[in-house]
C-alpha cells in the first residue's frame, strides 16, 4: 500500500472520529470582517481569544483581518485548515463548499441562512450542497447553524455571543435550534455547572445531533459525561440511538429533550426546519432500548443532566430522605411516590443508631427529621448524615434545603455528608448563589425539591435501562421464510395456525363446509361454542355480525352456521370468494389484552402491547419496543401498562400470565424476522384467563408488490 | 341595649372579623427579653423596626426591654392588647394564656413548642388550652407557630428572621410548618413579587390556615388577591372551603398545595403535626367545588400565584404563544397541548395582518414565530404584539424568552405589548435578574416557559371553577324519608327500586318463587335472559355463580331456576334467610361505568363515578363530587375520566348518554338528601348502550345502630 493510500485512509478514519472538527488545528473562516460587530468580525473576534491554532481569515478585499493575514479564497491558503467556518450569502455557498473540497478540507461549518429552511430555492442549495458532501465525503456542520464551542480547548466557532464564560465541565450541549442549545447551556452555567462542549447543528444537512454526540462520548480527550441533546426532527436516528449505547457502555449518558409532540408543535417544526417526523411511541421506545433519558421540558432536561454530571449511580430505587424541615420531608416523600421511588422505613437498628442524633420532637422514620434544632448542633448532623449515607438499606440521598441565612458551616456540614458515601447525593437550594457555591464546592444541588427527587428517578432509569441494554439482544431468522410477497390479508385461521407456532396459544377449532360437520365439531368441545366467518375479504367480521357468541346445543349450531353462510354471501365481493366457517371452543371470559407487529419505515419491525375491549381502547395506552428486544424489555412493557397495576393490581396478571404475555412478545418479534413480508400483525384480544394466555383472534398482512 | 352589650357585640364581631389580629393597636409580648438575639429579645427587636402601635414587653426581672418600658405580668399592663405574643417554656403556657384571657386580650399568638406534637404531655398541654379557647372565645394562633407579618401594615409578629424585606404587594402566604411558607414566600421575593402578609399556623389548636385566609381575602383593608397556602393536615376544612367560595365571589383566588400524598408521606406528617387526615380525593373535590385551585409542588404554588397575582383572567382556553426562537415556540405548544390549551391558527385575515410584520422565514401560524432577526427590527414586534393582543381569536397571549444579553429597549418592547392588551400576557426569562427587572415594570415573568404554559392552563381552570360555582348548587329533600335508620343490606331489587325513582333507568324484571313463574317471567322478554339470586345476605352474588347470563329458552331458563336456588341453599346464613330469583331482560353489552355515593365523616355526602369491569378497575379512574353539585359539576365528572376520551373517543359517550350520566349523577345526590339513612349506595354496572344508560345491579348500605 502506497504512502498516498495510507494518507487517505488515515483521513478518512480522522473524519469519521471527527477530531478535526472538534479539535482543529487550522481554522479559515470565509467571510472574515474588520468590522468588530459584524457576523464575519465577530467570528475572528470570538476565535482570536482563546483559540491557539492558526486562523486564516478568507476576504479577498483585504491583506489583514482583525490583524491577522488574510487570504483572497481558500484556494490560496497556505495550510489546508481542518475546519473552514462559512458565512457568506447562501446562493455562493455551493460554490464555496466545491472549493473546500478541492482543497482537501475536511470539515465545514456553515452559518449562512437561506437553505432548506426559506423554501423551494433554498432547498435547491442546500440539495446541491448534499450531492456534494455525498460525493467528497466532507464533512457539513449546519447550514443555518450557530456553530460550536469546545470549552475544554477553549475555543468558540460561533458569530453569536456565547452569554457563558468558559469553565472546565463534563458536560456537553448540543441544540438543533441555536437559541434552545444556548438556553439549556445557559441554564446549567447560571446553576454553577461546569460545560466542555456546545454545539447547534442547524439543518443537519451532514451532521447530526446524535453522531455529534456519539463522536463526543467516544473522542479520546474532550469527552463528556453526559450529553444533553434538544432535538426538534429527528435526523438520521440511527446515530442518535448509537451514541445512546455508547454512552451506555462507557458508563456515560445522553439526556434528551424532543420538542414537537404536539399537533401544533409539529406544524411548527414543520414551518421551522425540514427534519423527518417519527411516531413519537415508537422514537421514545427505541431511545429508551438504547440506553437514552427521554425529558419532557427544559427544566428537566437541565436538572437530569446535573444529576448524571454528579457521576454516581444508584443500585436500586430506594431512597433516604433527610430533611430538617417535617413539612419539606413529606414533599419529598410525596414526589419520590409520584414516580415509583420508594422510602424504606429504616431496620431496628438503624433507627437506634439515628434516635441518638435527632430530638424527640423529630423523626427516625424515612423521610428522617432532624428538626430545624439541628443548626445548633451541626455535629448531630453531620453524624446523621454519615450513619445515613453508609447504611446498606439506601440507595440514594437526599437532604432538605440550604437557605442563603444558615452559616457556612452549615453548607459544609451538608457538603461532608456527600464526601461520607458513595452513594448519589443531593440537596436543594432555592437561592441561584446558594447553588453556585455548592456546585464550586463539588455538591450537586437543585432549585427545587421535587426535581431533586424526579432526578433521582431518572437516575435509577437509566440503571435499569442499563440491565436491558446487558440483554444485547439479538434475534436471527429461526427457519426459512415461507410466507411470499405478496400483498394479501391471512384471515383469522392460518393467521392464528402461523402465531401459534411461536408459543402462542389459541383455542381449539375446526373449519367446517356444512351445518352437520359445525355440529359434530362443536360437540367434541366440552364448554360453549363460538362460530365465526373466515375470510380474507372479511378482516372486520364482528362489524357486520360474522361472530355468533355463547351457542349451546345442537339446533343453536345449526342455526348459526346456516345464518353466518347468509352473512357471508351478503358480504361476499365476488361470487367465488373464498370462505369456510369457524367453529371455537368459547375462552372463559378474562382480561382481554392486544397485541401487534407492525413496521416502521424508520425503526423497522415494532411490537406492541396494549389492553382490549372497549374501555382499554378509550382509556388508550400502549408499549411497543423496537425489534430486537429480549424478556426484560418486553416484561418491562407489561410493567408499564396503566402504570404497573396491570400486574400489581389483584385482578391483574399472575407470574405465569406474565411470563406467558412476554413469551407472546418475544414469539412475535420472531414472527417479524422469520417472516420479513408480514407488514403488520394483530392479535386481538389476547384472552388472559388465570395463568393462560390465548390468542382468540389474529390476522396478517402482507405486503409486497407481486 | 345597654352600653356594655353593644361593646361586648362589638368585641364578638371584631374577633370573628380578625381584623384586631391582623393590625393590632397594642401588641404584648411574654418572654420578651434584652438580649437581642434570644427569642424574645429578636420580637421585640424585630416589633420596633416597623411597628407602629404600641409595644408591651412584659418580663419582671426588667424595668424596661430594649428600651420600651416593661411590665410583670399581662395583668399589669396599662392597655388591654389587642394581641399578645407568648414565648415561654411550654408548661407555663396554660396558665398565660388564662391570664390573657382574664385580662380580655381578643388574641394570642403562642411561638412555644411543646405541645400536640412532641406526645403525651405535650398534648395534654393543648388539650387544656383547646378548653380555654373553647370557654372564653379567645383567638389562638398556633402554638408551635412561628408567627405572622402584615407588611401592608409594616410590622413582623415573629422570632424568626423572615428572609425578606417588606415590599407592596397583593399576596398572601399562609404555611402551617414556618419552613415551607417561608420557602414559598422566599421564591416569591426573589423573583420580584410582592407579599402583603405572611403567616406561619404551627398545630393550629384554633386559628386554621383556612380561616385566616377568610378573614384576609374578606378584610376591608390589606386584602391580598391571591392567598396561597401550603397545607400538611388540614384541620377545619369548612374553614378553607368558605374562604375559597368568599374568594372568588370577590374576583380573588385561594391556591392551595397539600403536602402529604402519599404512604411515606402521610406517615411523616402523623410524626410532623397533629393534624387530621383526609381522603385526597374527595379533598381535592370539594376545594375544586369551592374554586380552590390546588398544585403539587412548591414551584407550582409560586407559578400559580404569580399567574393570579398578575390579575387578568382568560375569558377561554385559546393560547397565542409568540416566539422569537422556533424551537421555543413549539417547546410551548407542546405544553399547552399537554394541558389541555388549544393553539388555535389565526384567521386569514389575521394572517395577512401577520405577514407584513414577520420575515419570511418565520411563521404566521400559531406558534407564532417572529425569528431571532426582529431584535434588529423591534417596532415590527411591538405591531405584532398589539396586533395578537387586540384580537378576539385568542383568550391569553405567551411570549418567548427575556434573554439578560438583550438591550433594555426589548423588554420595553415586551412590557408594551401587555399594555396594548387586556388579556392575560407572560413572559419567560431564564436569569433571576431579568424576571425582577420584569415584575418591577409589571409584566410577570417566569423562570422557565414550560411552567409559564401551565401556569396560564390554572387561569382558564379557576375560570370554569367558577361557571360551576356560580351554579349555586343547593339540594333540598323532595319528599320525606322512607328508609328507617336500621343497619342493614338492600339488595338488588329493592335497590333498583328506589334508584329507579331517580331518573336512572332499570332493566325490566321480575321477582319469581319457582321455575314455571321464571319462564313465564322469561318469555315476555324479546331477547336473551339473566337470572339472578336477590338476597340481601348475598352483596356479592357473582362471585359463588349466582348470576347466569345468556339464557335462552324454555329448558335453560328453568335449569337456571333449579340451580341457583340450589347455589342460595348452599349459601344461605340460615334455614330461614330471605332470598328470591331475579329474572331480567339482559341488556346489550355496552360501555361498564359504575355510579356510587358514600357518607364521608369530614365532607358529607360524596357521589363517584369510574369504569367498570375488569380492565377499568384495573386503571383505576375515579371521579368524586361532593354534595351539593349541579349539572356542570357532573358533566365535568363525566369528562374526567381518561383525560376526557371518555367523550372525545368514537367508542366513548353520546351526547345524549353523557346527560343521562349526568342525570344518574344528579339522581345519586338526591337520593343522598332525601334518605340520610343510606350510607352507601353502588350502582355497578351501569350499562351505557347507544343513547340509553341502564343501571343493570344496585346495592344501599342503610346505617344506623338501631
Amino acid at each position: 500500500m502506497g504512502a498516498e493510500m495510507t494518507d487517505i485512509l488515515t483521513l478518512i478514519e480522522e473524519t469519521m472520529t471527527l477530531h478535526t472538527l472538534l479539535d482543529p488545528q487550522t481554522i479559515a473562516v470565509i467571510g472574515a470582517s474588520d468590522n468588530a460587530e459584524s457576523v464575519g468580525g465577530r467570528i475572528i473576534g470570538q476565535l482570536k481569544s482563546g483559540y491557539t491554532g492558526r486562523i486564516q481569515p478568507i476576504n479577498p478585499k483585504y491583506e489583514t483581518v482583525q490583524s491577522i493575514p488574510a487570504f483572497s479564497s481558500i484556494a490560496d491558503v497556505e495550510v489546508t485548515p481542518d475546519l473552514v467556518l462559512i458565512a457568506a450569502r447562501s446562493d455562493t455557498v455551493p460554490d464555496l463548499l466545491d472549493q473546500c473540497v478541492e482543497k482537501g478540507v475536511p470539515n465545514v461549518a456553515i452559518f449562512s441562512s437561506g437553505f432548506a429552511e426559506t423554501g423551494a430555492a433554498g432547498s435547491a442549495l442546500q440539495q446541491r450542497m448534499s450531492q456534494t458532501v455525498a460525493r467528497s465525503g466532507i464533512r457539513l456542520l449546519g447550514p443555518n447553524c450557530l456553530g460550536f464551542a469546545n470549552f475544554r480547548r477553549g475555543f468558540r466557532a460561533t458569530f453569536t455571543k456565547v452569554p457563558f464564560e468558559e469553565k472546565d465541565g463534563n458536560i456537553a450541549v448540543i441544540g438543533q435550534s441555536g437559541a434552545m442549545g444556548i438556553g439549556a447551556a445557559g441554564l446549567l452555567r447560571d446553576e454553577g455547572l461546569g460545560l466542555n462542549f456546545w454545539a447547534a447543528t442547524g439543518n443537519e444537512l451532514d451532521l447530526t445531533a446524535g453522531e455529534l454526540a456519539g463522536a463526543l462520548v467516544d473522542s479520546d480527550h474532550d469527552a463528556p459525561d453526559v450529553v444533553a441533546i434538544v432535538l426538534e426532527g429527528v435526523n438520521n436516528v440511527e446515530h442518535l440511538l448509537a451514541a445512546g449505547r455508547r454512552a451506555a457502555e462507557l458508563g456515560k449518558q445522553l439526556v434528551v429533550f424532543k420538542v414537537g409532540r404536539s399537533e401544533a408543535g409539529a406544524r411548527a417544526v414543520v414551518s421551522h426546519t425540514a427534519s423527518v417526523m417519527v411516531e413519537s411511541a415508537i422514537f421514545e421506545a427505541a431511545c429508551e432500548q438504547s440506553g437514552i433519558i427521554l425529558v419532557d421540558d427544559m427544566r428537566k432536561l437541565v436538572d437530569t443532566t446535573k444529576a448524571f454530571a454528579a457521576g454516581r449511580r444508584p443500585r436500586g430505587n430506594r431512597l433516604a430522605v433527610v430533611s430538617g424541615s417535617g413539612g419539606m420531608g413529606v414533599l419529598m416523600s410525596d414526589a419520590a411516590e409520584d414516580v415509583g421511588l420508594t422510602l424504606p422505613q429504616p431496620s431496628d437498628g438503624l433507627r437506634s443508631a439515628l434516635a441518638g442524633l435527632i430530638p424527640s420532637f423529630g423523626s427516625t422514620g424515612n423521610p428522617i427529621d432532624f428538626t430545624g434544632n439541628v443548626i445548633n448542633d451541626q455535629s448531630s448532623l453531620a453524624e446523621l448524615l454519615r450513619v445515613v449515607g453508609a447504611s446498606d438499606e439506601f440507595d440514594a440521598v437526599v437532604v432538605s434545603g440550604i437557605p442563603k441565612t444558615l452559616p457556612d458551616s452549615y453548607r459544609q456540614t451538608i457538603l461532608d455528608g456527600m464526601h461520607a458515601t458513595d452513594k448519589p447525593y443531593f440537596a436543594y437550594a432555592h437561592q441561584q448563589e446558594v447553588l453556585v457555591d455548592m456546585a464550586g464546592r463539588g455538591l450537586t444541588c437543585f432549585s427545587d425539591a421535587t426535581a431533586m427527587v424526579h432526578a433521582c428517578r431518572k437516575l435509577v432509569q437509566a440503571q435499569t435501562q442499563r440491565r436491558i441494554l446487558d440483554e444485547a439482544a439479538t434475534v436471527t431468522a429461526s427457519r426459512q421464510a415461507e410466507l411470499r410477497a405478496v400483498r394479501r390479508v391471512v384471515a383469522e385461521r392460518e393467521a392464528k395456525e402461523i402465531v401459534s407456532r411461536y408459543g402462542i396459544d389459541t383455542p381449539a377449532e375446526c373449519a367446517v363446509g356444512s351445518a352437520e360437520a359445525a355440529w359434530q365439531a362443536a360437540r367434541r368441545f366440552p364448554g360453549v361454542t363460538v362460530m365465526k366467518i373466515n375470510a380474507a375479504w372479511l378482516p372486520h367480521k364482528s362489524d357486520v355480525g360474522g361472530i355468533l357468541l355463547d351457542l349451546r346445543g345442537e339446533a343453536a349450531v345449526r342455526r348459526a352456521y346456516e345464518q353466518l353462510t347468509e352473512v357471508a354471501d351478503r358480504h361476499a365481493p365476488g361470487p367465488d370468494a373464498e370462505f369456510d366457517i369457524l367453529v371455537q371452543e368459547q375462552v372463559p371470559s378474562g382480561l382481554e389484552l392486544m397485541a401487534g407487529l407492525v413496521r416502521d419505515p424508520v425503526f423497522g419491525p415494532v411490537v406492541s402491547l396494549a389492553g382490549g375491549g372497549v374501555t382499554a381502547e378509550i382509556v388508550a395506552e400502549n408499549a411497543v419496543s423496537v425489534v430486537p428486544f429480549g424478556p426484560r424489555r418486553a416484561r418491562q412493557m407489561v410493567e408499564s401498562l396503566w402504570a404497573g397495576r396491570l400486574i400489581r393490581h389483584h385482578r391483574g396478571l399472575s407470574p405465569a400470565a406474565v411470563d406467558a404475555v412476554v413469551q407472546a412478545l418475544l414469539g412475535l418479534q420472531q414472527l417479524a424476522v422469520d417472516e420479513p413480508a408480514i407488514d403488520e400483525a394483530d392479535i386481538n384480544p389476547l384472552i388472559v384467563t388465570g395463568d393462560r394466555v390465548i390468542a382468540v383472534d389474529a390476522l396478517l398482512t402482507i405486503g409486497g408488490t407481486e
